[in-house]
């Protein structure tokens, strides 16, 4: 049953990874032969530095010359796990070129050109796979793509940066402030010395933006995806979050609208209830939360991050796209008939928390809801504290537009009685 | 780009998850249409009662004759959703010989004939396609079979049945017996007027045999998994469990061994950490805890059973076996090369939790002890408590295999001043 030729895998990468690739490429040999139908072998592997020792790896594959790998064209799957815009970019659309498919584990990528990458696998008859795109190791993109294609998603809610919820779990669990926090994710290794990426939310609007496309059969870019990061969260928003039952979780949210015409993706951190599934979600984990019209409420939980997950999902759709070759098939490609348009963010319907420090006087409460109800909207709960001449007034609304609620909390801004606005934090997941 | 013809397909059975099956195929046309590139269209529906009014089904499609309708040789998909051995089993191998791929959610059956059916979608070319099986919506068999092929899975771990939990999860939140929590399930219509298949663990032991088969690429039947039902459990022992800083649930646990030389499955309540993630699952969710080699801890959560979450994995299967006909390939078929044993429960290596009423006078815990060592068994900890001449003991042991554990169980029983044992509950999950 077995065929002959081994299929060819070119390795664009060898990073942590792409070593783990190639680890478990030569370590699980047998399996992956058993489970594609034929034996895969690794063909080469493009690096920077070549003196670089990289054990367990055949010196006589490793080359600096990954456009002539690509261009091979004995190639039959180009896995690219590089990362960033270019050259990854030239490279995929030139292995697509010379007739290989490719597996990659690129977000930033995937984000900006997808439609590009999935139009240069479509004009070639070649499958594009990115499982480890988003949230690692979780099984994920397949789902939505395959397991959910018979049903409609209304909604992703997603924990898919593990830095940052290492970060807020620490915050959360410990009463430390955000810099103590951060400072101990860095010397654990789940921050690197620059955090901007994750912290900013960048690599999770990343993410949102794929995630928001595919669950949406629509074309999201990264542009399209509103984005708040998470360092301005105190120990005092947490503290606040906690009397009320909730967590604060730097959030993915894709959302189709309620007149199923337009979509939505942002990125910001929200409080969520403590009883939400994805509240549970300890330390470096991610979780994505589906809502679909059939299926209801399903939650992929795992290690979003890391090496040998990463592996393991570039691994699950190297075995899949060989798979396809042998069948001389094609997986599913991109889906975006349905070109829904992408709402900004004005136009979330969301519940605001706000913090106000205000004059402990008369009439301050009744000032303040009068800003709010001249917004059109409506509160749910306030709660007053004071001493000393100060005092606090928290205020949870209703669901409002997004419009709406930072409208209300422009015009707070310019009330006398107002001192200043301690926090705004938008509540989800209920 | 679309093809003129249609997919036909055959329904058989047109109950809960039937009709939903039917209704959304109706209601979704275009969007079907969309992600398989061709329209699909029911062609017939099987049923026992034709009478039956079924609402959006044109009464012309409708058939006693089951048998009829998938030989009629123009039907490209059978979806079985009867349940039950016969004539599932015969229907499902009739379609398959006359050139019709199936999808089924149909446990029992592929529990206990899986390799007979997946034969029989192999000789014909045919694709055999079974979400809907195990878990209900929870994409759990593709994210297996396909995400995590190029991984080694070690251990699975699930929540699999919804009645179960449902009644589990009252008695810890409400301190209710399990016959009141039972009552309260039956009433909300969480379970059937007889829940024996639920409450015995048969409906997970099913599961567990399929889980297992997947995860190990082994054949595991219903026959080589362990059972236990949970009518045993009491309101002391889930009291118990949260003094553990544990709560108890009905798991299928598979695990492969750890030379990897052989597999085990088996479903029984056991005590888990409230700090697992299964822990929190509540109601008649369900969840699916994955362990592997390189993704590590994975974990699948949603509704497990229900017309509209079993009709979406249903239509999941749909899509993808429909593309796959389009592209005249076929999906990954059974994957049983591995061919390891199955080894009885044992050999499996667990904690026991044993609560025993003793004669309170000295010694006692010296004979207890006594026992335990000659066994082989090292014992974690011990709580003793007693008044009025009657005292309990509560043993927690280290991991032995289970018969070793349930050896010393049989021996402490034959000690005078063992009184009773008044539960045994293995712990899981550490």
């Amino acid at each position: 049953m077995m065929r002959a030729r081994p299929l060819k895998v070119a390795l664009l990468g060898c990073g942590v990874v792409g070593s783990e690739v190639a680890r478990i490429m030569t370590t699980h040999a047998a399996d992956l032969a058993a489970r594609i139908g034929a034996p895969v072998e690794l063909a080469g592997v493009a690096v920077r530095r070549p003196d670089r020792v990289r054990e367990g790896i055949d010196p006589s594959l490793v080359t600096t010359d990954a456009t002539a790998l690509v261009k091979r064209g004995d190639i039959d799957v180009v896995v690219e796990v590089i990362g960033g815009i270019e050259p990854a970019r030239t490279l995929i659309t030139t292995a697509f070129e010379h007739g290989a498919s490719v597996v990659s584990a690129n977000k930033a990528l995937l984000a900006q050109d997808g439609a590009a990458l999935h139009a240069a696998a479509e004009v070639n008859g070649r499958d594009l796979y990115y499982e480890a795109a988003v949230a690692g190791a979780i099984p994920l993109i397949r789902p939505l793509r395959e397991s959910l294609a018979g049903d409609k998603v209304n909604r992703v809610l997603g924990i898919v940066n593990g830095t940052t919820n290492f970060i807020l779990d620490k915050m959360d669990s410990t009463g430390a402030g955000y810099q103590e926090a951060l400072d101990e994710a860095t010397a654990l290794g789940y921050a690197e010395a620059d955090p901007t990426a994750d912290v900013e939310g960048f690599d999770a609007a990343a993410k949102a933006a794929i995630l928001a496309g595919i669950a949406f059969h629509t074309r999201v870019r990264l542009d399209d995806v509103y984005r708040e990061g998470m360092t301005e969260v105190t120990a005092a928003d947490i503290a606040s979050a906690r009397r009320m039952g909730c967590t604060i979780k730097l959030l993915a949210i894709c959302e189709r609208a309620a007149d199923g015409e337009s979509v939505t993706a942002r990125v910001h951190p929200a409080m969520i209830p403590l009883s939400h599934p994805l509240a549970s979600v300890r330390e470096a984990y991610n979780a994505v939360f589906v809502e679909s019209e059939a299926a209801g409420q399903l939650m992929f939980y795992g290690p979003g991050a890391g090496g040998a997950p990463t592996a393991s999902a570039v691994l699950g759709d190297l075995v899949a796209v060989c798979r396809n070759r042998l069948a001389a098939a094609r997986g599913p490609g991109e889906s975006a008939y349905t070109r829904l348009p992408v709402s900004p963010m004005g136009k979330v319907v969301t519940r605001y928390h706000i913090s106000l420090d205000v004059a402990d006087k008369p009439g301050v409460l009744a000032q303040v809801a009068t800003v709010f109800a001249e917004h059109g909207v409506s509160i749910d709960t306030v709660r007053q504290s004071g001493k000393d001449g100060e005092a606090s007034l928290v205020v949870v609304t209703h669901r409002a537009h997004d419009a709406a609620l930072s409208g209300t909390v422009e015009a707070l801004r310019n009330l006398d009685t107002v001192r200043g606005v301690a926090s705004i934090m938008r509540v989800e997941g209920e």
